[in-house]
């Protein structure tokens, strides 16, 4: 149901994110909250003004070793061929530990180990003490009234130390902005297994509350609200009282649903409306009395981008710290980045150390929404007046990841196969600092991300029909100025995969033509569609006569999955996938999955790994029980 | 009240650091508890095993547009000249908005754009579709059965989001390993501002807590126990069956009192005791039943850094994740650094960015024991097998603090005043990167820092006696090959400091000696010192006449405090020192108190911003309300 009061197409305005922000901070003053903390819970907290020392520390003179106290005139003279005997009952010593008292009129300790004990009441010593000799005197480490910490200082574990010694037991801290969060649209729902088609479970609001919680603030995630102006309007107007920053989410565009703008102009003003970047373009920025209020588009990353953006600043502002900045690197673009003039483009990158050099290329494709920001390696920030980067040019990144991480990632290309993923956690389970860090792009695309200096290892099965052999040929004739090195270690099943009891009958590439039937495809260059071609052309048929020919799927798991969904669909691909989807799987034929890489990565502490992970028996018991695998132990690296 | 039984003298091992801790991971096989967590409970959380999507993202074919959803081969043939018409009632198409399943049998979808429409039933477009355009396949972002992520993985926003949407709404996670933190001794009490003398604030439990949490543990802080092996032993028996790690603090020495280490070998087992590094030697690690048993030293730095050496790689261990490493940096020594041939030696540091070099130097001996911590940049690592570093080698170090924060902080030497404190409160309100790192090394050692390189701005009060002049006499004798400012904006009353209500009736350095008086005395090189060492001259004394005269406190705070503890004791210094630790102040004379900088850096951003406070009322207001100073606000920045 469409409102018709907000019916009204607007256009969003395409403004410099600096100024949008810089605009945001200039319309806000915020009164900052000042609350007392007990020091020990106070771990993070920022400091809301300079913190004095209430208390000396030492806070008396204290003894800094084990010995006796004494007065240093009545040593003086001291020597081994005149020793000084001084004695407790005259007042002319006491004994002392490490942290004791020294008390008026001593002036000096003597360790020990340097004194001989004549009686209970004498001691003999042969060195003069000088004064304030092994005494700690008080304030040596902290005077009273001494500055111990600045305002906006955000508190480690050191300082509550400082702060406890110092007599400070409880800290003036600003209070968390409390930032509550609004997930609207009727589409949306709370997280559960049974979501039907058209429901999108709740995932934003988490990932903000995440972030708010990162950066220092107090986040208070709001019920889902229907896509309804007066709900809307009511929600901002109860979430504006009693908090110092609303997020709005989505709504924020310009469609016949996005109320949000209507809404913040009706009961409060509009800053800006619409920031020229890619993602992130749809944002609204507002206020309602003296609360701001952000509304973001309902596109995660575009919604993630914009709460580093515009969230993340007012947090630091009202909370008088630093904005955090992540690690930058600067790495060489793998492949050629286009971009928009006009608007800032922000592109999710991988990155991988490979040849001595980090080299970064744009997420793929089968990388999706979400899971393109767990999987990002850094971000490239395409400036709003380029009109794109070249393959091979130099840029700087912001890093997601450790360098150490980055440093030590095996960059996989290639197709697809689900024991990539249980070589990478074999090998984490081994090098906590290592991953496998895998592009499913295909077979050929593998072998040429190898050709190129791309990859570290490209896994390929890549059948030549002439001769009947996998993958050597296409290697020959593709690479022919590397060392390479091929590890042979697994054969697979590939077959048709069906519904469950294969309603359809399927056994032969006929079958498809024949019963009409959908397939499912997968994209260029991988091998199961190299295979398929295969049987197609042994069966002399054209792909024309192919239902669903066209569309091109990633993965095995895609295709499993299209079958699932789809009525009288067909795909081709490795039994795990089916058995994933739990649906039928007809045998065609073993193929060899081969891992391609170069000799000097072979040849490494990385590739030494991954050989002593392929030759365990725990990966060949767990890829054997996905069922369609035959794991080769006893392979011998193939030298090419 | 030492027990007899544990009264024997044992030897603490020279075990290098890294064999302890090698031969103490070797101990133990950790049992990781798993434990399920709701998905957006788990920030920060550590995965316990590899996570599946359970649901494809998005889970159904779903319209990326707002527009009509049609079946593409019905379009073909779609153009101007020849439009196609189709019909709802006919089942030839339906609205969607963007994330509205397509049901089937459409295979595509056209934005509302496209649509011309001819009536409630009928629509007519002039462009065919492709089939699956603007579709978002099922699971085009995650597909079921996909690795989201792997195990050991600490858990960021993102990808809570990635867990929702796929289906994860409880992760498995590792338990955080429960750390039990025990203080003992019987000087240690609860934190009390009424703190008794050879009562110690219990402070060490606290920041170990803190460090635990950032670590990922979960602390448990214990009651203060006493010095008494029985009750010791119950506690570390019964902290040890709860916990997965257990620290004792202090007692882990050698010492009479000392008995961590008998304890431990009665009930479990020593591993190691003490290893080879200064500080942090007396360190005991063992093992009761399964239990990690860690007994620290009570001296703060050693606790802390042995805290870091062995308690973070078993927590690190517990969770499956790789140790956190601070930033490193290389720098230039400013002073020679001396170590002990046979031990690691640790040397906290400070650093600052001065003429284009990053220059570190140990913290100077003002920068007392926790403060130490506290006010450090950096941690520098001399080897074993080193017998020290000499001034100007290029070390690296471990950061203390952001890099961003090094570059631009001011680098202060010389005379101590509460000015400098005020004026880097003040700074970093304007500038919340920049701050002041101060030296109170006394005006002259501040004088050897500008013309060393090694700091930006000096605070100096040196009375030339010939002249009565401040500051300028002596700059231009020391320093003739530098361009300098000097901004002279305060002068502040200097007096004896004395006991509330002057029962000795001081009023001149001759009172000092008639009434036998101790006198609290400043550094060598100190402006104060000099002043003093000129009124003793002018009055024809001799130093040695004055009892005190050899001991020396850093600071004017320092000052206060040892006359405010000590009987019969008089002190030189300001005003504002005295009203701190509310003591009477006889005035002697007004002195200039001046900033020396160079040129360049009076020239740069942080010298503007300097003057800019200086200059603010808000300075002077703070400055005035302390007493005993004049800020001059209308300087002319005096170049030399």
């Amino acid at each position: 149901m469409k409102d018709k009061r907000y019916g009204r197409k607007i256009y969003l305005e395409d403004k410099p994110r600096s100024q949008a922000l810089q605009e945001l901070l200039d319309a806000f003053t915020f009164e900052r909250v000042i609350e007392k903390v007990p020091t020990p819970e106070a771990l993070g907290r920022i400091t809301a003004a300079p913190i004095y020392a209430r208390l000396s520390q030492p806070h008396y003179h204290a003894s800094a070793m084990d010995g006796i106290s004494v007065i240093a005139e009545e040593t003086y003279g001291a020597h081994e061929q005149n020793p000084v005997q001084l004695s407790i009952s005259n007042g002319q010593f006491i004994y002392v530990d490490t942290g004791n008292p020294i008390p008026s009129p001593f002036d000096a300790v003597i360790m020990i180990e340097n004194v001989h004990v004549v009686d209970e009441d004498t001691i003999e010593i042969i060195e003069p003490a000088t004064p304030w000799q092994h005494i700690r005197p008080i304030g040596e480490d902290v005077v009273t009234g001494e500055m111990l910490l600045p305002q906006g200082h955000k508190l480690r574990p050191v300082d509550l130390g400082a702060l406890l010694g110092g007599g400070v037991f409880e800290v003036p801290v600003t209070k968390k902005p409390i930032v509550s969060i609004i997930p609207t649209g009727n589409e949306i729902v709370s997280p559960s297994i049974d979501v039907k088609p058209g429901e999108i479970i709740e995932t934003n609001g988490t990932v903000f509350a995440g972030y708010v919680t990162d950066w220092g603030g107090a986040p208070v995630k709001e019920e889902i609200v229907k896509d309804n102006p007066d709900l809307i309007r009511q929600v901002l107007l109860t979430a504006a009282e009693k908090s110092d920053i609303v997020i709005i989410n989505a709504g924020s565009s310009a469609g016949s649903k996005d109320y949000t703008v209507h809404i913040i102009a009706e009961i409060g003003q509009v800053l800006s409306h619409g920031v020229a970047t890619r993602p992130g373009k749809p944002v609204v920025l507002g206020k309602i009395h003296n609360t701001v209020v952000i509304g973001l588009p309902g596109y995660p990353v575009s919604a993630y981008l914009a709460m580093e953006w515009f969230v993340r600043p007012l947090i630091c502002e009202y909370l008088g710290v630093a904005e955090p900045e992540r690690e930058k690197l600067t790495v060489k673009l793998g492949r050629r980045v286009i971009s928009n003039m006009g608007s800032e483009d922000f592109v999710r990158m991988n990155i991988g150390y490979v040849n001595g050099q980090y080299i970064a290329n744009p997420l793929t494709r089968a990388a999706g929404v979400t899971m393109s920001m767990v999987r990002a390696d850094g971000l490239l920030l395409v400036p709003a007046e380029s009109l794109g980067l070249e393959q091979g040019e130099m840029v700087e990144l912001d890093l997601y990841k450790p360098l150490k991480v980055i440093n030590k990632s095996i960059l996989f290309s290639g197709s697809h196969d689900l024991t990539i993923d249980i070589i990478s956690s074999q090998i984490r389970s081994q090098d906590i600092n290592r991953q496998i860090i895998s592009s499913h792009t295909g077979s050929m695309a593998g072998l040429m991300a190898i050709r190129k200096g791309e990859a570290h290892i490209a896994g390929i099965h890549l059948l030549d029909p002439d001769s009947g052999e996998y993958n050597l040929p296409f290697i020959k004739k593709y690479i022919n100025d590397q060392k390479l090195v091929l590890l042979r270690f697994l054969k697979r099943e590939q077959g048709w995969i069906v519904a469950k009891g294969n309603p359809d009958h399927v056994h032969s590439v006929n079958d498809l033509i024949e019963k009409n039937l959908n397939f499912v495809n997968r994209q260029k260059g991988a091998g199961t569609r190299i295979l398929f071609d295969h049987l197609l052309k042994k069966a002399n048929l054209s792909s024309e006569s192919v239902k669903g020919y066209q569309r091109e799927m990633f993965s095995h798991l895609s295709v499993a999955a299209e079958v699932k969904q789809q009525e009288k669909s067909v795909g081709l691909g490795i039994y795990s996938a089916a058995k994933a989807m739990d649906l039928d799987f007809i045998p065609i034929a073993d193929e060899s999955y081969d891992l391609l890489m170069t000799a000097s990565f072979y040849e490494s502490e990385g590739g030494k790994l991954l050989e002593t992970v392929l030759r365990s028996k725990e990966f060949k018991n767990t890829v054997e029980q996905l069922g369609g695998y035959k794991v080769i132990q006893d392979f011998q690296p193939y030298y090419i």
